[in-house]
């Protein structure tokens, strides 16, 4: 069982940022996050890409702000449980709450923190009848780990950025890398799209288009793939792999947490606008996953909801105690790690 | 008159963060500050000072900070009437507001949004008789334009970092730089203390301690000042100065805005949390400045405010039109200076 005084849910930059407003006040946190990485949709969906709106940035990619908050809280110590999905939630009886993923992993704090952006994301599957009995035994819809890959028979499905950047990774590491996508168009970044045709042309990579993934083979692990082919000269390929992944894109749900009792609105989770508290007293919703009147669905906002948040939830964890704000220019910022982080304090010198 | 869609009383983190979100929905902003440059506390008392709590930012030097700030807003050419104090505020036939500063320059704008940080910096004064009979006419109380100490004696009063680090400056430009502060030790940076020691051993700084300015004699323009020597060899001194710059430091005071029919509370002005607008519609108040439940006054809170804030502005400036948000990352930034910032545009591309 992981205990902390805060269980964010969700680590993107508003989860992220928690933990730093949290730290102040001397809070632990613990994130949780479907994805295999924190940083939420700015690691997963659009890390090369530029944000503009970020106050004091005139201009970011979202991969580095993810970087730069992992570095603002490191001395706050964030446990992380990646790559699974918060399922359930019990409120135990010494009013704290037990959060339970999608793989049994247990987690328990006084306060929750809802920083689930636009839900848990769901990987878009292809329709192939048996692609259920492979998964996790050969399918896979996210790479976790590139190493599981090496020296492996590898075929990637889809014709986006993920689909041309992770042949263009795998292309060093498995055995061999095949992209498989319906139409011979491939959308996505011109480097990504201009590095794949060379590494087609070196024959790094084969290039099954326009073609289908429509059958998977195997016993107990999958083996090949049924390949059809469409256009000019249709035909059924066999194709011996070791790994199949389709990279069809991501779609984000709510999922199980639209089932925790809170309400929801336009499929966010209401919350009031001093602490972003939900109907459940305990439990907040910030960022991109609450609504309120005036909402925006803007990093920014996230981070201003967090601070509000952590201050309320000192107050509820400690409601004897009276916390009086420090400016972090004034006390700097003290970590769990024993670092300290400071302004170099004035001196007071005779001029002789 | 200036005129502009929102009038930002206060350059300060908040006030110049506004003009980027308004830009953003393509509305023009002016600023109008006490302080003779952009920035607020930030420029004017701890620009060297580091921040450690804006997201994103490990570590900031409140300097950097209100640079990042003004080259973010740079595109969207925001106005500036620096180094005058809103004083009166007027309501127009036509529903627009008409603001005058102490100088006597008019502004008419649909929109104020009051970003006044705690108040307006007012020097603190030393207890000198006829102080007030030369102010502009050989006392100043900051230094806005160097340039105007050019071979010109100057004196300078004060032992905080103001006093050093304006002495150290003066010490190329001026033809003279006396330094004159009450105590043997002064309060500072070390490196700006040792700086003064250094130029004062070269003889580049006359240093006068402990001691303090008594009385100021001139008829049209200040010509000298009577210095009271304490300590060990009680003196009185006659000094030929052309300029004389007590630096005792800045008090924020609330000031005329206090009149203009705000609510105010635990001075502050009240507003609501879903716009920031205040009792009067059509006048905001954001940042440091407003109370509402729960409010923090940190930079960070100041930015949500002023986002939501500028989607409010627009809709009473354009009640029929229905504004919907893009994502910087998608659409871009347009300045008005003809300017475009975007993300690279994925291209779609066949591979062959």
């Amino acid at each position: 069982m992981i205990k902390t005084d805060i269980l964010i849910i969700g680590a993107g930059p508003t989860g992220l940022f928690t933990v730093f407003e949290a730290g102040l006040l001397q809070l632990k946190c613990h994130l949780i996050d479907a994805l295999p990485q924190p940083g939420g949709q700015c690691s997963e969906i659009y890390p090369k890409k530029p944000i503009y709106d970020i106050p004091g940035f005139p201009e970011v990619l979202a991969g580095d702000l993810v970087n730069n908050l992992m570095e603002q809280i490191k001395a706050f110590q964030p446990g992380f449980t990646l790559g699974e999905r918060a399922n359930t939630i019990e409120k135990l009886e010494d009013g704290t709450f037990l959060v339970t993923t999608n793989k049994g992993t247990q987690h328990n704090a006084p306060i929750v923190a809802i920083a689930g952006g636009l839900g848990s994301f769901e990987p878009r599957k292809p329709l192939i009848n048996n692609l259920k009995a492979f998964e996790d035994k050969g399918v896979a819809y996210f790479i976790k780990n590139p190493e599981i890959y090496r020296d492996k028979k590898v075929l990637i499905a889809g014709g986006g950025d993920s689909a041309l950047d992770w042949s263009i990774f795998l292309a060093d590491v498995a055995s061999e890398v095949t992209l498989v996508h319906r139409r011979n168009e491939f959308r996505g970044a011109l480097d990504s799209v201009e590095k794949v045709q060379a590494l087609k042309d070196l024959g790094k990579i084969n290039l099954i288009t326009p073609a289908e993934v429509t059958e998977l083979k195997g016993t107990d692990k999958l083996h090949a793939v049924l390949i059809q082919k469409s256009g000019d000269k249709e035909e059924q390929i066999i194709k011996e792999v070791d790994e199949f992944i389709p990279l069809f894109g991501l779609s984000p749900k709510l999922g199980p947490i639209a089932d925790w009792g809170l309400e929801i609105e336009k499929n966010a989770i209401k919350v009031n606008t001093f602490d972003y508290q939900t109907n459940i007293p305990g439990i907040y919703a910030i960022g991109d996953v609450n609504t309120y009147p005036g909402k925006l669905k803007l990093i920014l906002c996230g981070f201003h909801e967090a601070t509000l948040m952590c201050q309320s939830a000192y107050q509820r964890i400690y409601p004897d105690k009276k916390y009086v704000m420090k400016y972090t220019t004034v006390g700097g910022v003290s970590g769990f790690d024993g670092s300290k982080k400071q302004a170099p304090k004035a001196v007071v010198k005779t001029i002789e």
